[in-house]
């Protein structure tokens, strides 16, 4: 029935209750970087404990435990699609990466190092943040002297801005600049999802029709409909291997508070979800889920809405594996 | 104007506002077992706070109480419908039935012998839980030896799961499995809508394509649109004499996060309100409302719309008596 | 082996357990205005749901349904005293009094009449606020045409300032200072114990100066001891009736932070019950506990302390009245 | 580029992050009574920080300072609609007019004695409250001896009920009756949406017709859709001058929860936007946001959301200004 | 320096920081059933989710989770008494034993089948609850067949009651008398400290007098001092092996809110520390922390507090093991 | 009475309520960097929004702010000295400085140009924090190339470890070994008083003991009493110039929850202003509370005991300056 080994499945709920155990990831085994399996973990999830980028309110530093924790009440099958997949990849909990809370250029090295190890063994990841800088040490770490990725990005905002405080090239607000300026997002295949708020000034919109970068605003997403956009989006994205980065700011603050800088007027939670279900087919070698922030999340809603998109995630990430 | 005495009535937030006296449902007389006018009652508002059948997170034992002070904030009149429920029909609160906290089965037996109780006296049983395993005590007490009644289910899950924990058939799993198999329910009758999230199995829907009962997954409710599930839902419950259970987990986390296993991709408020507007005509006999978990609602919200879910419940069974 | 009628006893926590049914103070019968038990009450508690008068954050108004919903934690037994009041004397939750939320003048009168004619039935009364100008009414109500009273007054604002706001004389800031000039309050048997922060002027010391009120400041509390401070308190009461008003901002806020005007610097949980215990022997023939405000008591720590505060004022009035 | 002033621009989220700084309105500068550049400001935003006329759940006196706080999370320019508002227009913080929170004939007369002087400067107000009985003086002093204005209200409830306690007319639900009944609206220009929730009685659906002012229950808003329903507001309120009033319980309670008399079943965050940009081109010259309750609203949310929507009828009134 | 192995030290936070990483146990490694070097452990912190037999608020099965996370927070080093627990004895994780969470006698066959095979290994234990019920059948899987243990009890309640709901035994009321029942602990050599609040009746009083265990009521506790009391528990423990429990309940409400049924009156948290220390030298050889419900916990202080006590009852235990 | 200018007097209650107008500490005037009457200035209180040297929880760069809104429920005088501040000294509240939120020592340089700034008008700075880092820029600004300044130190830990992350040396764990290291302090005048909990090693103890700085534990504080160790503090101070330095963390947890790095068994509030008081006369010359952090502060009381201890801290600086 199953192609994976016992060790690499999910605690039993059965055997112990949900709110019981260690808090891992979805109830996976812990393969840490020492651990004899690690070279037969197929997808391993990764915590990337950091928000020194943060140009607003911190705390995403705290999202990977608090979306462990919340990831305990996960199941073992996609009851939408009836995707199990953890009887098709074998998948594991890798830990978190060691941030260094007081230098953002250090962590990135730090980052970068673990996720080129990570693809050196041939290990999809799929990362929980930390705020949204940490998807450009995860896209270094990948795609370093590769090809450049294609990019599927759900947010409220397009983090292209070129410099926020004293000259700092690197916050949360340009991670996908840079990355298109160093090579390792293909900006003919990358589509951003749901922008909206006040800004500044237009230096990202500027800089993505410059590059050919396809935003699409909140307000053009409800309009058009899902559908609509998500195979726009697969045409974009193609059958190139493609990141998906998403920024649970995305979705609207009365379903997802818990997060530093949240716009009024996203998706609310079934739409969150719809919007990944609508990707099936597509190549997602890789994933992310950022801006968690526990300490704006007093109920949990925030992590429990996390985690579950993780799991939508992670059944793209095996549906793209296994093929 | 009205036909009910005034004993009836609630309190008139023009005499006493709102926020002050004691909190009965919806500032009902609080008419116990031994009051005088017990017997005059045609629809009783009764509280089962127990929640000993969770699998995951308690806490629906405070739920009758934390019901109760929100809905004193509930006026006289719906008004969308324009029902007066308490012009129409003598209501009150019979307060709560004591469980025993530590034992299952005890507790069972106690609300069983309550409902065959108020059965017998032929009052009209809204009943707000505690966790879902209540429903089975409700439904043993209202038809053993009766003809079994129809069922319209507003839920994430199908609580028709067979076994949880250690050989224990009883948990708030599979109530309606357990009232299926002892002829309390028509499953020809049965709906069930909303269900979401991930699953351990298949046993439920086997279990239910087996029964001929109706599953309409949250992925369907909202494909279709509610206006036509909802007619189905009619026609499958027809005109025979049919039991309403709403799980306060059919909504959305975002809305009502105060319960024990919240699933994400459920309905938002005016959604969760418009399904139980969808069945005036239906022959609801009895209802109940469960699984609020106040000490996961921290904001009273999810106790603020189960009391108003209630209202709605109210006004169907007032306009199912009075025809 | 106890002198009173099984009716005026609580709701046992064997028979219900005490998360269950309807709250009222001490899960005491609610015995109302047209109750036909009403005359052998012999302590009545009663709710005063009103903050009109707060000149700072508000909600007090909530104060009497919280404290009733907390109180169903008590039990039977001061653990401490081994008082056993529900045995000694009939006592009942006579439910709110009615305020205008609107209106401070029509408010006080109709608290006034109220308290008028339970001192006509001989009913003592133990308030639960309401804000602190609720005890004025109550003292109108009580000794219009009568003796003056003593008091003991826990709090860490004197109320004994002059004007507020817009010349109006009434406001929370002033009761006691009234309450003197109108003659219900004897100043000779007045004693003002743990006032402390900061203040505007001096208004209210020079007040109790001229008027030998005793005023001990918080500072001196805790430099002299609380058996030596509340020796002197039984001092200045002597053997005269006495009314002891607890505003429960008398605690410190990291114990009781919600009420509408917090200063540091106050006792602790078990001083804040050691100085109502070492009144014992004192003529207490009314209290009241004022100024829980819910909406600032997230946890419900301050209503959980107010009832149980409550409780240790009933066991004073019960040793008052039996002797 | 810009026709303003910079000492009228917000402080640049660039030199002073958002989180850092005295909390104004929008970062803009303070400018209060005396202040020497009062009248070169164009539409000034006022604080009134008042709640002495609810009815049930107190709290709107603290919005004022909440939406503050909130506010500096905006930026300079509408993402939606590319509106900068503080180019086009001089706009600042006017600061709070000084209530009586324990009389509210004396606040009202406040209120409308800072509204008429405002008005005497040709400065537009754009409000924020407190209870909804604050837009009454505000329109009172906009409006005395000069000709109606057409009133554009989103809310749940009419607030168009007669009398509430003891007799005394003015409460949070009946400001518009009494603004109509003193000629300060036109009623033929009058529309009110999102009704719902239950009622006492008809008598503010009644005093509608009678009047000729237009009530869309939300049922209808869902119904019909909000580009239809917008359509006939803004027929209604034609060009002359109109009024908009906005009580943030408009919006369903599971996105704002933060208020003193939610009910359910109103729309999700982004049609609370959604109604608002429908309205461009409608010539309000005055609008105010109320009833945001920050010690009901625990995450912020409703502040946030709150002060989202003061950015929007900003814009609003700028295009109106503008032209 | 240190006579451990590296491997059964916690991650330190100079490599990791303390917000990051898995959460076991104070950051020791998880040693499963199943692990090769569970032999080596010395002493294994266990957590037993389990609140099954609460007679009041349900929660603490989400205990030892909580416990964990806030136990990532702790050092190496005892401030105070200088200890270095990691450096002299081989700790771990050693997981939660699984409940059942339906079925209390199930779950206590579960839990004592555990504890013998971990006394059978010599490992030492520190238990982490779940409700007080729980310290039974860890006591039965220890002291089977053995000599009875002294007992060291911290607590607002003696626990000693005979019969609580429907004629079951066991609830978390009753384990100590059950206990003494069994011949688990020896009477003569137990103390209970800090009992308070109210009582129904003196069912445990008697029973403790009958068997002659000491009861230290907290007002004794406090009139005394801590440390002429503590001499007294010493000298009762005596020199043989003592358990030691400790329910968060021991501590105030103001400080530990976090618990099912909290009772005013308790130590602050400096005295819930020093009884501890002032235990140097007994001899004990097994202890837990119990009560601790995070659902009552929102700000996670009374989980910080319950790791904070268990780091110093495991150097207590070291101590007591090097001797 | 007054030797000050109206101008430098908070807004009075009387005038406008607490609850209302902008919230600038203390209610003072606001006087930024360009304000005509900066000079007048004698005590300025500064805010610091900066968490970026934080090694665990952040958030405390909205300690300003925080700060600032609970500061307005101060009043005029110091109701146990008698003190009347804004009487004796002009004060004024000079805003924020900004920092960069993404790079440390850029905000260091930052924040000590406006130190010197302060220093060179002669103006006295209470700074509000941040995380205890922003000390060392203070201190920086103040006195470089000036003689040392003694030192007050409150707190749980030393602040004197050498590194943390990665080769860093500037945490907010070593702002005073730094600071002692640059000349800043005269160790010989520097007291630590509260150090508590559990630690990595003794490098803080032994740098405290190679430079004659005295650390006085929270066990010893408690051992001798308040009065004996604060006659120890004033000797060490002596008469030269002294900086006082309160990190909100020396309170316990269970009052002050709100900060980053909490330990058990610290004062409780009066003993945390107690502590203050017994400073009078000690020449303090500047002070700063720093380490509140708003996100883990959800009830606000650690905001409103800071800004009742910062009250505490500029009467000390007033009595200082004014002699």
């Amino acid at each position: 029935m199953t192609r994976t080994d016992p060790f690499f499945h999910p605690v039993s709920g059965m055997e112990l209750p949900r709110f019981a155990g260690l808090a891992t990831f979805m109830r996976l085994p812990h393969v840490g970087p020492d651990h004899p399996r690690l070279d037969e973990v197929e997808i391993g999830i990764v915590g990337l404990p950091f928000d020194g980028a943060v140009s607003n309110r911190p705390g995403a530093r705290h999202g990977p435990r608090a979306l462990r924790d919340a990831s305990t009440m996960l199941r073992a099958q996609n009851g939408a699609t009836g995707v199990r997949p953890f009887d098709a990849v074998a998948c594991a909990d890798l830990g978190d990466v060691g941030p260094n809370p007081v230098d953002v250029m250090d962590t990135l090295g730090r980052f970068e190092a673990f996720y080129a190890g990570i693809a050196a063994r041939g290990i999809r990841p799929l990362t929980a943040g930390g705020d949204h800088l940490c998807t450009l040490p995860v896209l270094r770490g990948l795609v370093k002297g590769k090809p450049p990725l294609g990019l599927i990005h759900f947010d409220s905002h397009t983090d292209l801005y070129p410099v926020y405080f004293g000259g700092k090239v690197l916050t949360h607000g340009n991670p996908f600049r840079v990355a298109v300026e160093e090579g390792l997002l293909d900006p003919a295949r990358m589509i951003q999802i749901g922008i909206r708020g006040t800004t500044y000034d237009n230096a990202d919109v500027d800089f993505a029709r410059a590059n050919g970068i396809r935003i699409v605003r909140a307000e053009e997403l409800f309009a058009r409909g899902i559908p609509d956009v998500m195979a726009e989006a697969r045409d974009i994205a193609g059958e190139g291997e493609t990141y998906l980065s998403y920024d649970i700011d995305f979705v609207d603050p009365s379903v997802a508070p818990g997060t530093g800088t949240p716009e009024w007027g996203g998706p609310i939670a079934r739409e969150a979800i719809e919007v990944l279900r609508a990707l099936r087919g597509v190549n997602i070698v890789a994933a992310d889920l950022v801006e968690v922030s526990p300490p704006f999340d007093a109920a949990g809603n925030t992590a429990w809405l996390g985690a579950s998109l993780m799991f939508e995630l992670l059944c793209l990430m095996v549906e793209a594996k296994v093929g």
